[in-house]
């Protein structure tokens, strides 16, 4: 997408560096960081730096390039040794392990003298491949958009959780360049503030109209008759199709189906995990209390600085299931599922 | 309710004084304000120093027997001057209305020469009435509370929200009280937080068991089995028993439904609107788009500061409305109802 009349990828593979928008920074700079070691990486991700999940995935598989061009040992091991670390990072995401196992088996299943080559292209093909897929998907999504619709949509799973165009932003991002116009209500997204912080900047960014609303103001837009469709992205989907994304998608996708507006997820095939049988099995990040207990932006005075608003203790739970019956369709480059398991449905035969 | 081992009630009214809690200061510091005149009474009001429908209804109660006392022309008139500088400050809450009208319609019955002494009375008889109305509602709720309940609150309608008590916590602290051991689920509360800045606060000057989760935890808390009741306050109470509450509780209402989990609502008779045939007609106020962008507590020096987390334009409803058939009970001092409308039900008859 365009930051500033320039073409951005969230994360370039720059060789044996990674490089990242600084996204903790946003909306209040942009600024890229560079990263020199695994050890780097694994952190930004853990941090958060990076998020999202087909960014979360694009900075695993150049971590795991990173890990087989500064590997003292043979590539094999190295990437084993930074397949390991890079896994420790977030539990929840499955782009992060679908985009390290590709890294792995491409090295695996080359020559050993092709090994580094391999593995190097697999990484690439894992950031380019989440570019192309995100870009379909809004093709796709589009089709679900007229004229004059009200999205909702909840955290970030835009441009900046992926390489490019995003999942559940990528359709309204095609429909206004189709000369649909199409809003969007952006929830704010607590703990941590992806909808107020990023995915309001991106639509910002590509002149969309939007408003900002406190996640518990949704449910009375729905009511009021101004939402038309929800769409938001995912980090795993489990095989019968429930969907592991941020805190406060379940009760969004509720509210949705208590006012008939659908609920749609958008997400790559490399979202899709046929291991695990549904939500159930999805293991859910439990992040640190304090981000419930702070927050964090700018004061009065440009002075970048963080806030605690209580000292009781709190539960900080990142993500939730929706169950595969909330869900009106799954959005993806393969096209438009309207129910788990249909003919092309990411599964059993893409499990590597 | 105690403070450091003082018993404090939010709302005092001292001769010609009105004096509160400062509330926005909560939890970081504990301090009351003394407002001199009806005009800081009601910016106090509008600023949400005090907030909560029942402390908002004492408040003006407080700030009419200041009018009244304050007054340089005759009682009557003075009254009429404060009503109409007290109603022009948040529309929803019912209370606010119920109190201004008590003192009003009290004055107006009186002799000329009992005029001033009625409204002191009416005043302190709504200040007094409240504190004895959420005691009531605390051993009428606390009957649906068994050893060991997990509930689920939204906002703060705990006793810093009216003048002693509380209506949602009520319940909470009484059946404590009987030695049952109950825990809370704080709702953070965005846009203003006031579940992590007072309803938490006020559990642990209670010494009650509770965590704060973000708005959005809520509705997976209830998945996972761990909320067996929900608990609300209100603003007002339509006829029909549709409930305008802080934004969010609608959401708050319908997860609960879809879990079958019971969700009650605590207020006193002075919350219900019977001139209001349903939710419909209860105006909904919309407040500066600035609570959404930004949020405001102490930095890691220890300094109050407010801090932004967007530039993007944002909405602020402040309440929603709970249509009557989510909820399972209506807790007054006049006992549960069950269904709008039961003998006794706040109705026509208590009209002023």
């Amino acid at each position: 997408m365009i930051v500033d009349g320039v073409h951005q990828r969230t994360v370039v593979r720059d060789g044996a560096v990674v490089d990242l928008i600084d996204q903790p920074l946003l909306p209040h700079a942009f600024r890229r960081v560079r990263l020199h070691t695994v050890e780097e990486t694994a952190s930004a991700i853990s941090d958060m730096i990076v998020r999202g999940a087909g960014a979360i995935g694009a900075t695993a598989a150049a971590g795991m390039a990173q890990a087989a061009l500064l590997g003292e040992r043979d590539v094999l091991a190295a990437l084993d040794a930074g397949a390991a670390r890079l896994r420790r990072t977030r539990p929840t995401a499955q782009n992060l392990f679908y985009a390290i196992d590709a890294v792995l088996d491409a090295a695996r299943r080359a020559d050993v003298a092709d090994r580094l080559e391999a593995a190097l292209g697999a990484a690439d093909a894992v950031i380019d491949g989440d570019a192309a897929a995100c870009e379909r998907i809004g093709h796709v999504g589009a089709e679900l958009l007229a004229d004059g619709m009200r999205v909702a949509t909840h955290c970030n799973a835009g441009w900046l959780a992926f390489v490019d165009w995003g999942s559940a932003l990528a359709p309204v991002y095609r429909a206004v360049r189709q000369g649909k116009r199409v809003s969007v209500w952006v929830d704010e997204t607590r703990p941590r503030g992806q909808g107020a912080r990023l995915t309001a900047w991106e639509l910002e960014q590509e002149g969309v109209a939007h408003h900002v609303i406190a996640d518990n103001a949704l449910a009375s837009r729905m009511r009021a008759g101004d939402v038309d469709v929800v769409i938001t992205g995912a980090d795993r989907i489990a095989a019968n199709g429930d969907v592991a994304n941020k805190i406060g998608t379940y009760a969004v996708a509720l509210c949705a189906r208590a006012h008939g507006i659908p609920f749609y997820v958008a997400a790559p095939a490399s979202t899709f995990d046929p291991g695990t049988p549904d939500g159930e099995g999805i293991p859910i990040e439990e992040r640190s209390a304090e981000e419930v207990a702070y927050t964090w932006g700018l004061d009065d005075d440009g002075v970048f600085r963080r806030v605690r608003t209580t000292r009781s203790p709190c539960r900080n739970p990142a993500f939730d299931v929706t169950p595969a019956g909330l869900v009106a369709g799954w959005i993806t480059e393969r096209g438009l599922f309207r129910s788990p398991g249909e003919a092309g449905w990411p599964g059993l035969t893409d499990r590597r």
